[in-house]
């Protein structure tokens, strides 16, 4: 690459999408390349396309000028990768500016979204239509990208919580400027495009979710409608072996429809780092948090070892109904279930000393943590997951929480197994095993994100600040993919520095690789991104942390 | 094309399936080339692999030899092609020896299947294993392949009724001879391969639905646990007009989850198909059939203008709710409504007449249908929807049902519209329209296939043997495609003579092609099947009709 290609390509961009929406102040892409997690990927620049032309056009341009650019939405990737590209020099295609909300249905359930819709502005365009729709939100940011989410299969705690699964009718521009319009959207005036999945000859949209075959310019997603009656439910496993017999208690309640939506289960650590930062006075300095000091924030914060929570909806006959179930299927094996709806929350909060004397449960302490969980699972985003990345930091989180400017350490891993106890045992054993090793607390959560599967996200926290822990971390994290992998767990997800868990060289990596050949020859559009060049001979999980093994490019 | 690569070809094939499975026999092939509708493909060959290994040495010698291939797995696919290739010259790879079930889980839920596998196959499987789980069966035919029909994205009537969405963990043939397994299935002991579709990295499993890109010798199918209790449910509308009030009263219980299972309502047409043959004698010989004669059947035999089933599912608790909020939300649309269940059924079918004078309905005529219909709400196949497709024909269906063989009409389009009576009633306007107009009964059925979708099937059956029938119906097929196109809906599936609609060159097609180009550089694979050559000038709607526009191939 030349400086005179790149130089090109920016004053080609320019007469694009404007001066004003390129950015290649140096303090503004340091901010960029800054995620919650050490790379050595640089960005030379940043464009900011308005519209779907334009954002054909600037593939055009990168083509033409051979300049590899990097989409993002909002960029809130955290724990994966946040705004930092896969590989090094891609310049970043910020799709933030196009965030029209392009087509709804009140009756049907939907709504179509360019990429910069962020969870809090269709929040406040579904508040503004009095819809009776409810969106389904993931428990990042109202900041976070609704399509970049679902691009990404992300989830949320809704029935629609497995976001890919309820989504259709991409615009897609594809890496040399075409564009294509997935499902029934190619016929002009179909009026299935935003409702039908499936279309008619093979289905592309799996294509686009995690990959680099192509900028997703639009995407309907679906939305539930609100239900007659909503109620929460909470319950804890004082035993850590007591985990497998919650899952299979639960699953066939999941099976047969009685709960529409995941149930989520988190450990001690988990809950604890949601409630408060880590006890430096308690622990004198010392990590990671273990033994009787954990047993006595349990026994004091009513922490089960597992925590369970979830929601049913429906009618109040329907709701009644799926209580007793639930009651019936965690007989002796959950304690403390409660059910809460909008009513007793309120009353709850506004009693909560005469209701611990009643019912032995201190929800004053734990409400603070429990409103925002209440609320995701009627899909109302909020920020207070957030402040958990703050976990290991020696300062509370901010008014204005950015993980990525507070060097709030973060990796996330998420492998998938069956909805079984056994699987999520063993999973559950080998992040402690790997973490605590290595000196981290592992908060694991467990969701039941379909009928038949586990998604179990495993957070890994640290204070950047700290020297060495940076790479600390990243080792960890390789050796936990590792022990998962080893044991037939793989992720579900990938943060730009572990896309060679995506596999060796084979028919499959080749089939991927053909199909990016055909629709990116030039490799312009986001290379390394799940689909990684072929026969590198680079050990890619560990390769942001070589610098020296990547092409570094830095024109500042 | 030279009959020395065809021998070749040929003397290749056998050495890797045995003479015994390579079929060349005259009577054979032509059996082979009769569909249900006609065309002017011929099959010079069949044959018939025993496994994945077989299949790839079969497709790395097609390509050697350059001679086109057309796999099907039960070549049932009536009304679509049965077992015709979608274009001339095309050896036929006939996957039906491939009938192992691999994989099963009675606690998650799923089978693991080769192609050949039928629907039957399944059901005895499961009773052989004292199963609890119900499979989800189509209305074509007990021996119907299960792959086949979910790669062609067809449905059935159970809550699992859209196959391909309770499908995954692909092992595909790619037309050069490698293999690749979808989702998580490529990680060799990976636990969630059968249970999650996704996978990490871009999702492939739908570019092997409705495609010519490989051939799924393996794919997992879920099933659902048998409810606690289940019941059908009946209803009526008398007014043609009513169509609308019914879809749209189904829909809030379709998409709050009450009804978690397809409503189907079909017209007078299709009821009376299903319960008789046309009625030549009362018409005297005359076509179509209307007016007073129609109106007539409709009061003799008690037929709704529209008649609705669907099922209810769950705890006896869930499904009394249910029948609350169904019978709430049908008052004043529909009449009629009948709640049905093993008892009831049994007991009715045993004193019909006194039911009758109890209830006003007749059930000896209707149980006839009703009962197939039910069991298929159980996931139980049947032959019986299959003696509709006798409809014109002037003798009794025999014992032995095979609609290619025996000169039954059928062609099939499949409309899908957003979930909205306003679009059931345009489809139906326009459905009659046309059919009527060419002289042909329009058998019409809406199915609510998810929250947001209807599915329409329209039947044009006609008697094979009466001459210049088989033109007139290609014709009426083609403007009622063309007419449904023109108003903005499109057929979720497309018949072998039907291909030119998936629509003009355009940037959509030509990623299709890129695709094919990627995946079978030498269009190998089912040449002609949804993925139809570039710029080729023909009207391919059209082509099967002038055989002369094809290249033909005739070997005997």
């Amino acid at each position: 690459m030349h400086d005179f290609a790149f130089d090109s390509a920016v004053r080609d961009w320019a007469g694009v999408v404007g001066h004003e929406n390129i950015v290649t102040t140096a303090s503004q892409l340091v901010a960029a390349e800054t995620g919650t997690f050490q790379t050595g990927n640089r960005i030379p620049a940043i464009v900011r396309p308005a519209s779907r032309e334009e954002v054909q056009e600037c593939m055009r341009i990168a083509n033409r000028w051979m300049v590899p650019v990097y989409p993002i939405s909002s960029g809130r990737n955290w724990g994966y990768g946040s705004r930092v590209p896969a590989s090094n020099g891609c310049v970043l295609l910020d799709l933030g500016r196009m965030n029209r909300i392009l087509d709804f249905s009140e009756s049907l359930g939907y709504v179509t979204l360019e990429p910069g819709v962020t969870q809090a502005q269709l929040q406040e365009f579904l508040a503004a239509q009095n819809s009776n729709l409810w969106m389904d939100s993931t428990g990042a940011s109202p900041h976070c990208s609704l399509v970049g989410n679902t691009a990404e299969r992300g989830f949320g705690h809704t029935p629609y919580g497995d976001h890919f699964a309820n989504s259709c009718n991409l615009e897609v521009v594809l890496p040399q400027g075409e564009v294509i319009e997935t499902g029934f959207g190619r016929y002009p005036g179909a009026h299935a495009s935003p409702v039908y999945r499936w279309g008619v000859g093979p289905t592309l949209d799996g294509l686009f979710s995690q990959s680099n075959y192509g900028v997703i310019t639009r995407m309907t997603v679906w939305l539930m409608p609100a239900p007659e009656y909503f109620q929460a439910y909470f319950f804890k496993c004082a035993a850590e072996e007591g985990l497998p017999d919650l899952i299979d208690a639960l699953r066939p309640l999941r099976m047969n429809g009685t709960l529409r939506s995941s149930s989520h289960i988190a450990n001690d650590y988990k809950v604890l780092s949601a409630l408060q930062q880590y006890p430096w006075k308690q622990t004198a300095g010392a990590t990671p948090l273990v033994g009787p000091l954990m047993q006595q924030f349990r026994r004091e914060l009513r922490i089960g070892s597992w925590n369970g929570s979830g929601a049913l909806y429906g009618t109040r006959g329907q709701v009644k109904e799926a209580r007793r179930l639930l009651r019936l299927a965690l007989k002796g094996k959950a304690t403390d279930l409660q059910f809460l709806d909008d009513g007793k929350i309120a009353l709850a909060s506004r009693f909560a000393g005469v209701y611990e004397r009643l019912t032995g449960w201190n929800l004053r302490r734990t409400l603070a943590v429990l409103r925002p969980v209440y609320g995701l699972m009627k899909g109302i985003p909020t920020e207070h997951p957030l402040s958990s990345t703050y976990w290991r930091k020696r300062t509370p989180p901010p008014q204005q929480m950015d993980p990525d400017r507070d060097g709030c350490g973060l990796l996330w891993c998420s492998p998938v197994a069956p909805n079984e106890g056994s699987h999520a045992a063993r999973i559950s054993a080998i992040a402690s095993d790997v973490l605590l090793r290595a000196g981290f607390e592992p908060a694991i959560s467990m969701t039941v994100l379909t009928d038949r599967t586990l998604s179990c996200i495993i957070s890994l926290a640290w204070d950047r600040a700290v020297p060495g822990e940076d790479a600390r971390a990243a080792a960890c994290r390789n050796e936990l993919l590792a022990r998962l992998a080893a044991g037939g767990y793989h992720s579900y997800r990938l943060g730009i520095g572990a896309m060679g868990a995506m596999g060796e060289d084979g028919p499959y990596q080749q089939a991927l690789q053909s199909l990016k050949q055909s629709f990116d020859p030039n490799s312009i559009l986001a290379p390394g991104r799940y689909i990684t060049p072929r026969t590198t001979g680079l050990d890619v999980p560990e390769d942001t942390f070589s610098a020296s093994s990547t092409k570094r490019i830095d024109r500042r």
